[in-house]
Formats: C-alpha cells, sequence, structure tokens
C-alpha cells in the first residue's frame, strides 16, 4: 500500500444549523454536531483507507463556542495518524460571521476509526506522512494520546508509556 | 458594493447517503438530494450578498445518475450571475468511488436567491465576474435563462429576449 | 396500454409547517418544499405509470410566496404530458388562512419522471388526454420546455425545435 | 357561529413509506403512522373551527393491515361531532396497490382535538349536521364513545350514560 | 413458558423536547408523543414476549397537559395484561420540573401489541401475574376494555361481555 | 446548596435502533449514539444542577461493540463528579438480546456539561458525594481526566497535575 498524505482525505462539510437542530437556548445541539463531525470523520477515513470503516472511539471534543442558530458552520476533518487498522481523525469546526464574512474556530475533536472488510473484520490501512507544521505536530501528539487510551483503558503499563511519561518529566 | 468572483462563494457540502435517505431501489431520494442542494446555494448566495437570502425559483435540475446508498456525494455551488437583487447559483454534484477514489459527475442544477433584508424586502447584491472559461460560459447562459425565465412566466415579451431569441435564428 | 386523464394521477398532499421545517426568518424552508413536492410528484407518476418511477429533472419552481410556520400547505400533483417512457408532472402549491379558511396559491413546479422496472431500464408508460382548459394549456406547453430541456442541453439543434421556435417569430 | 358539515374539514394527505418510517420488518412503524395521523386530524379541526387547535385524546386505533415499505398511504380525517370545546375526528387510512392501482382499507382511528385561543383556553367551535349515512352512523356513535370516555375517567356515573348503556340491554 | 411479572417488562425513556418536536403554541407534539410511547411500549411487549412485536391498537390516549419545549419527559411502559397473542401495555407520562425537580403526571396511554413469528403470523405469549395494587386494577380494567373493544368493532355481542356490561347494572 | 448523589442524577433513556438510525452495514450509526447520549448527559446534569446546562465537552467515548438494526439500547447516564461549575458525566451503554433478554455492555463514555444562567454565564452547582465502590472509583478518576484535559489543552503544567503524575511514577 502507497503512502498517502492527510490533504488526501480532506473533507469538508459546510451547512446550516435549521431551527431542528438547535438546543432551548438557540444553539447548535452538541448531540448535532457531534453526528455531523462523525460523518466528515468518517467520510476522511474511508478517503484514505478506501474501506469500509466504523466509528472506534471520540475523544477531545471541546465544545469551546455556541454556535447559534442559522450560522453557517465548516467541518472539516484529516486523516492525522494511522496505526496498524485504525486512523485519528483531527477535526475543526468554523462558524462564519455572516455580515463580516470572518470565519472563526468554534471547536476541535479527535474520532478514532477502523477499517474491516464486509464481514466486520479489521483490516491494515495504508500509512500516512504529515507534511506542514500543523499535521506533523497533531501526527506526533496521535502516539501520546493512543497510549493514554491504553493507559485509561487499563490496557498498557503507564511506565511503557513512553512518549507520554516525558510528558510529565 | 466591491465587485466579487465566483469563487468568493464557493461552498462545499461533502456527506454520505444514510439509509433515511434513500428511495425503494436503494438510491438517494430525489427530494434529499433537492433539500441538500438548496442548503449548499443558499450558503454560497449569503457569501456572496452578505445578507439573509430566500430561495426564489429553482431550475434545470437533472438527475442523470443514481447515486447509490452508502455512497459519498460532493455538492459544489458557486455564484454564476448576479442580477439587481438577486444571485443564479450553479450547482455540481459528484460521487466518489469507494474503492478506486474516482469522483463521477452526478448532476448539475440552478437556482436563483434573492437577498433580503429582515422585513423580507429585496435589497441589491454585489455584482460578479467570472475568471474561469467555465465560469464565463455559465455567466453568458445566464442572462438567457433569466429571459426564459421571464418570457414563460409571461413577464417578458419573447421578441424582447434578444439573446435568447438569437439562439433560434 | 389505455389511455389515461390528469384527473387519473391526481395527488393531494395536505400537511403543516413544524418548527423542524423552517428557515431562519421562520417560513418554510426552500428545501422541504422541493422535497414534499418530488413525493407528491412521484406518487402522481407512479399512479400514471404503475411502474417504479425516478425523478428525472425538476424544473420551473418558482417560490412566489413565502410559507409561515404553522401553515397548512396543500400540494397537488398530476401528470401533464407523457413522452415515451417520461412524464412531466406540474405541481400547484397553496396555503389556506387558518381565521378565514381562504387559500392562496403560493407556487407551481414543474417535474419529469421516468418510469423503470426492477432493473432500472426506461419503460414505457401510457398516453395521456388532457380534458379541461388548463390541462390543454399546460399539455401543450409541456412540449416546448421537453425542446428547451434539450436545447439547454445541447441534444437538440435549436432549429428543429419547431414549436419552441414559434414562441420568438 | 354557523353550522358546517364534515365534508368542510376533509383533509387528504397522501405520501410514500419511505425506508426511514419502517421498523425491523419492513412495515410502516405504528408510531409514524400515528402521527401523521395526528397532523391530519388537527388539520381538520382547525378547518372546522378556524382555530388553533391541541390533540385532547387517541381512541380506537385499529392496526388491522400491515404497511410495507413503498406503499402510497393515503390518510383522510373529517370532524365527525363536535362538543363545546372538542371536535371528534374519524380518520380512514387506506393503501394503494401499485400494479392494480386497487385501494385497500388499512385502518381507522379516532383523535379528538381542543380549540383554544392564544393562551391555550378552550373556545366554542361551531356545530356540525352530518348529510352521508356514514357521517350519521358516526355522528350517533361519537356520542357513545363520549360517554364511554367519561365514564372510564371517572367523570360520569355508568348509568348517567343513557346512550352507551343502552347497549347492553 | 414462565409466568412473568409487569416489572419484568418495565421500560423507561426519559428524553428532552427539542425544538423540532414542538408545535406552533411551543408545547410537545401529540403525533411525537404518541411516536415515543410507540416505541416504548413496543419494547415492553418485546421484553414480555421476546419475540418480534407490532402495533396492534392504540386506546385511551389522554393529553391532559401540555409539555413545554425544553421539558424532561420521561414514558413508562409495562405489560398490563396478556391475551393469547397479545399485550395491553399500559403507558404512565410525567415531566420534570427543571427547578423544584418536582414530577408531574402529563398523561397516559393504553397501546395493544400482538407477538409474531417472522413471517407475521401471530404466536403465544407467556401469562402475567399482577402484583401491586396498581397492576391488579389495571389488569382488571383491561378485560373491560378488550370486550369494549370487541362490542365497538362488532366482534362480540354486547349481552356476552359479562364484565363489561356490570358496570352498567 | 446542598450535596448530592450520583443516583439523584440517574437517567435511562431505553430505545430502539430504528433503520433510520443506521450505518451501511446495519448498525447503529456512531453518531446518532453520541447524539443519544448527549441528551441522556445533559439531562442528568440538569437534574443535578437544576439550571440550564450546555455540553462543554466529549471524552473517551469507545465504541467496543456494534449494535445491530432492530435493537433495544438503554443508555444510563449518572454524574460522576462535579468542579466549580462543571459536571463530568459518566455514561453506560447496553444492548439487550431480544430471545434470551440477556444485557450485554456495548460502550461507556464521558461528558463534561456546564451549567448556565439564561445569559449563558457558568454558574455553581451542588457538590456530589459518591455511593457505591463504582462510583467512588469514576470519582476518583475524574480529577485525573480532568488534569488530562488541562494538560491536553495547555492550560496546566504537568508537574502539577499531582494526581495525573502519580500514575507514571
Amino acid at each position: 500500500m502507497d503512502i498517502k498524505h492527510p490533504k488526501d482525505s480532506k473533507t469538508e462539510l459546510t451547512d446550516l444549523v435549521l431551527p431542528s437542530e438547535t438546543n432551548p437556548i438557540n444553539n447548535l445541539f452538541g448531540g448535532e454536531l457531534l453526528a455531523r463531525m462523525d460523518r466528515a470523520a468518517s467520510i476522511a477515513a474511508r478517503r484514505h483507507s478506501r474501506r469500509i470503516v466504523v466509528t472506534a472511539s471520540v475523544n477531545h471534543v471541546a465544545f469551546n463556542k455556541a454556535i447559534p442558530l442559522g450560522s453557517v458552520v465548516t467541518v472539516q476533518a484529516k486523516v492525522s495518524r494511522t496505526f496498524k487498522t485504525s486512523m485519528e481523525i483531527y477535526l475543526d469546526v468554523w462558524t462564519e460571521d455572516r455580515e463580516s464574512g470572518r470565519r472563526l474556530k468554534a471547536n476541535e475533536a479527535i474520532y478514532t476509526f477502523v477499517a474491516v472488510d464486509d464481514m466486520g473484520n479489521p483490516v491494515p490501512v495504508p500509512k500516512i506522512e504529515p507534511e506542514t507544521d500543523l499535521e506533523k505536530e497533531r501526527y506526533e501528539a496521535a502516539l501520546r494520546r493512543k497510549q493514554l487510551s491504553l493507559v485509561l483503558a487499563k490496557k498498557m503499563d503507564p511506565h511503557e508509556a513512553t512518549e507520554l511519561k516525558a510528558l510529565f518529566q
């Protein structure tokens, strides 16, 4: 399998915030944004692997800014790192001011997808090579996040999580 | 108001075809695609005008290729021509083969939006200047389409529709 | 196959405008109305052909009047003309004032459907014979619209579009 | 207020059964049909009263026939009897065979709506006069159903429910 | 088959009232509540029978209290009585005041489900034994309701409806 | 403000997996489960705080088991720890086998909500005291998760994250 780059999986989902997608204080409902990000991330994972992909985990979704009814929201997803059969997808979300046209960063999220065959068994995915500085930074951090998940799930001894451990020394 | 270009309003909505959006033969339901194109077109119109925009008409939507369940569909919208208070939006729709990654053109559509103020009254929109050959071609054709709409709605005498009439001579 | 009449395919879909179907200025969202019309038109096409039918194109949808939240909306669809395997469906949309009960015409639209077999291949449909004056007028105009579509898609030489050309002479 | 007739409130909602509306054995989901009937009934109640109307109760909905995916379903609603501020709505539901075009009765239901003012307080509704034999039969039975509701809710002594009691003597 | 108890099928569906589920006066739409109750009742019926279950009828749904946008709504369903292949499900609906946390009874409903095999044919369900006083009271009343349905559907002679008839003597 | 316990906010949302909520291999769509968990978690947060609550972040959602179409899914949410104005909600998700009735753990997730006033400003929430062993374990771990979020967001120096750091020593 050829090596790919984050830009090969770049996926953009620009859409409105409709009344059916808002919470009682007229902002985009958290659950709706989670669902949109899941769809965009699954397309990015599929573009990278050209396989059926399923959500494996969701991590570090921070809702920093409320997104009001009527906003234009852009969800951008790119594969940030691959492991044997899984892919970490990094998502950036922007809103756009109608009058000025200015884009504001609303939040970020990290999803993990696994590539599977028709029977649902995991299959290997192509390797990835980051290009820009931001892509390289996210690629490095992905390994620490992976170790962290394993430590928290008690599937890895904290002392073996070398890169993660280094943070605290 | 400054002159703008079609690329300034370019809007991309990439999303999956989910089971809830298919017809009885498991292809994307026409009505759902019409709704997605309406949302993408309204964002393009809004990016051009920075105003509240409402759908004025839909024309020339050809469903050339069925889009099966599970497809990735990209709807791309750009303003193709402006009139006093209205904007013609040209939409291109592609699907993407999961295994080869190849993009296939699925259909095109033309929507018209009007910019309005808070009371719903039409307001002028910035002029547009096409740049690429395709943008220029669509810009020219937009005038004939406008005349055609007026003729069919009996709001213009066919003999005054100079550009349209020229087609038949 | 027997000849049929427009009234044989008459389909009425009366429904409310719910909050989940409105745009930011509290009127029925264009995309939702397009989807409702697509469903009503597909039923009319099916009633005429007794076949599986798929949307082929959408044309000349004019959104003349905004339809506010809470309205009762009636979409009426009838086959207006048939060609070999396709049917033109003419749609009329009314809203209804709650206090006076008066019906107001909100917009019109024209959809084209193709009848297909289980494999998705086009199959012939019964011929149609218009009865009322309005049905006859729409039947005649359908031919010009058909020629126009072919001319705009560059599948017909404008000089062969006899009925359409006559408009400009 | 003028006297009205059941035909004045007749409401027809013809629509498809889409994949998103089916249960695990591919028939129309009971809850979705209940929701469609509620919308049709509310329009009939509104046409009779020209008021805001709210669902008061649902009774005697029998799901006699399963309605498969892809069916055309017609819900017809008419006011069958009025009381001081409430209206009983009788609903008939048909499906339609695609190949033969034959209509089959799928089920019936009875909903009760109350007319209210902007503050949600009940307001009187016009009287109704049944015309056809079926309308007269349903009008008579509505009184027994009303007594039955009151008896079951312990708001009426069974011995005062004269018309209902007569059934058992 | 073992005898079961109402508590074995107890099902609780607690959810929010979102903007997409409200009527024009900002209360939970009747049709949406009917659909939620149908889903909860079907789970209770399935827990009792461990079979595929389909809605057979809906009765006696009283909407006593409007449920405003933003409310927390709890739908609780329990099998109240079984017949040969059918189950009566009794539903209680509460809302919850955000500030005081107090629960208010909003309405009750009675649904009937039938257990079926893969071909849709009715199959026998386990017997039920009520335990609490309220369960016993609902169990007794279920027989009268069953007789009443049969009488109203003209499938039982009123004089044979012994328990129901007793109410009026 | 009184001290509360995790059981005070316990929220259960039991519902079906409908066809409209599945991915192309007929399992519950990740995005739909994320949305359901968000609604359940928001109710738990509201029950604890009796305030308007908004999603602040989502962490550690592991999709361990696919949930097939037609399943009964129970989402249970309880507040696991409170900070000044925020609450960590721990969610457990089970599916239920129709034939055996056996419950299987499908996944876990952790959401954080903030309590706000009508203007959207954070307000303090009641303290919480865990009771069961599992509640105590989750309460302890919540502090490490909080430190971790702050470290990853570069809002805390790793060396000050005492409890988290202890893991690696």
